[in-house]
């Protein structure tokens, strides 16, 4: 079996009886930490689809232990498959459009039919802290070369969540700045709140923080002039999809930052795994930009409303930002500059 | 007297009987439209300190009323002046800062000296019209210089609230907007919620609606990706001073819609009085940005605490413009283009 140590800021864990998965409930930060231990399959469902578990490779991570898990509460008869698979397709419909989740339950139900039932449990739990693990070091590779590019004592902007809670230790956005705490490297961070749903108020800065990173909240239409007072050295952000041409696809208001950064002279890292690049796709033009309900706008995260009854609110989830905008792409297999053709990656 | 009929939504009035100043309760916008009618010196102070009546010209206008509305309540013997100035005092200690405020009450207090007790009322009435109607009648000029350069079916994208709520009539940014209602032609706005007070979202997008404007209210963080579609045919905003080359001060946040209205393309014009042009000022590195209270950006407008406890907030009320970026400036004399030397307007 693997090694895997946990630790109090991992979003997602096993028990260490090994008949639970443990989250930390992201639905109650900054204002609360708590940990949800879940053993019964209603439990997880709910976990995901009210987001206290959420970042595409937590939610993976998470399907996979839970599939674990539930399969030690299966009685190994010859029913044992086709109730695991029920279990599976159960969980994958708490949240349909998330790739990790089906992508880690396949995957758990793929290995689980080449073994017999009273094997399962311990292979899948196995091959969940391998997933976990795979993610930490892809993670590490990443804040590895994130940080290579920074110097002690510089400001970092970011936008959005790209940190531990979304996907496992270390993040990708915040990986640099996270690692660089973690070996006593001086770094600040101004954070964006990342409007409307405010990420990078509630999640962003409440990690930054606790990892003892010197770190600024700010609103995201501050960024420009901390720029213009030459005090941003580097933008990193995570994102959520890359074309082949280095167009990338991430929390709206990346774009704006992108510019300004630009503008004003500051590179402007985005820090992904590999497998966020998608070749199939040519450019920035072929994605489409999920445009959420504006009452998000008008009604505020946990607030009233804020705006006249009857606006129309608009509210595009994310932007695209042109590759001659990227400084540079960090991935775990090294930095890649442009002018991009990441089909070769 | 001067003529000025009074319309619903102007921010500031003379009651009809004229012996009260009537104001719009700007606190309870967008979500009620509430009449306050202030005949106390009391009154008109409270309303000033807690931002009922904002915006440097309304106050300023509030002033010239107040003065003559409270000139009425005093015994017209030996104490009168005494007492005009004490009542003065008292009225501008109510937000020291606010240059309009005290200009206006000592143009009141100046033109009170020259008569005598029982002709003050009248007098101090028909100057403050007089202050009205000219901040009306250079908010129409710079509206009339801001909708020649628009075109029907063309989509403005405004930042914070430059309307008439916080001038007289028709506003300074939102001016090319509101006039253009007014006749019928066909504009589009795109307003910035403008974080952390969301001026945009409560005021901008209210005063746009009602005017029967098709107005989309979006984040900050928004801009430059409907900047990116096309969709914005020019920025028009007011300000707040504008240095003798050009450089301005406005919202926080200007800036950056600045930065990106030149990267995509779009023109960027600042909407104000040329009394905002301060040629004593040589450029924006002489202007003091006022950094506000972090507490703002954790807590929301109306709404509870959204960051950690303890996270540093950082708060600058205003960037600003290099005047590089901004491709005019409109005043009531004239459409002012860069390079700018602003000493000769």
């Amino acid at each position: 079996m693997h090694e895997l140590k946990y630790k109090k800021t991992d979003s997602v864990q096993l028990s260490d009886d090994r008949t639970s998965v443990v989250i930390i409930d992201q639905t109650l930060l900054p204002n609360k930490l708590e940990y949800l231990t879940l053993t019964k399959a209603d439990e997880m469902y709910e976990a995901i689809k009210q987001l206290r578990v959420r970042g595409a490779p937590a939610i993976g991570i998470f399907a996979a232990y839970a599939m674990a898990v539930l399969s030690k509460s299966i009685p190994s008869g010859s029913g044992f498959m086709a109730e695991l698979e029920r279990l599976g397709e159960y969980l994958v419909s708490s949240r349909p459009t998330a790739v990790n989740l089906s992508w880690a339950v396949s995957r758990q139900l793929a290995l689980a039919k080449t073994l017999s039932p009273e094997a399962v449990p311990e292979a899948l739990l196995d091959e969940a802290v391998k997933i976990h693990l795979d993610d930490i070091s892809t993670c590490m590779a990443i804040a590895e070369y994130g940080l290579s590019l920074l110097h002690e004592g510089d400001t970092v902007l970011t936008h959005c969540n790209a940190g531990a809670l979304a996907t496992s230790r270390y993040g990708t956005g915040l990986g640099a700045l996270l690692l660089g705490a973690e070996r006593g490297i001086k770094l600040k961070a101004f954070v964006d709140e990342t409007r409307p749903l405010l990420q990078g108020a509630r999640l962003t800065a409440y990690e930054l923080k606790n990892a003892g990173v010197d770190v600024s909240l700010i609103c995201d239409n501050m960024a420009a002039y901390f720029m213009s007072k030459g005090m941003i050295n580097a933008v990193f952000v995570g994102c959520d999809r890359v074309a082949a041409n280095g167009d990338t696809a991430n929390k709206i208001g990346t774009l704006g930052a992108a510019v300004a950064a630009k503008h004003f002279g500051v590179p402007f890292y985005v820090c992904c795994p590999t497998s966020t690049i998608d070749i199939n796709c040519k450019s920035g033009d072929d994605i489409v930009i999920e445009e959420r309900d504006g009452s998000e706008v008008a009604e505020l995260y946990y607030a009233q409303r804020m705006a006249p009854e009857g606006i129309i609110c608009r509210s595009p989830a994310f932007d695209v930002t042109p590759s001659e905008l990227i400084t540079a792409i960090i991935t775990e297999r090294g930095i890649l500059r442009g002018p991009y053709d990441l089909k070769t990656i």
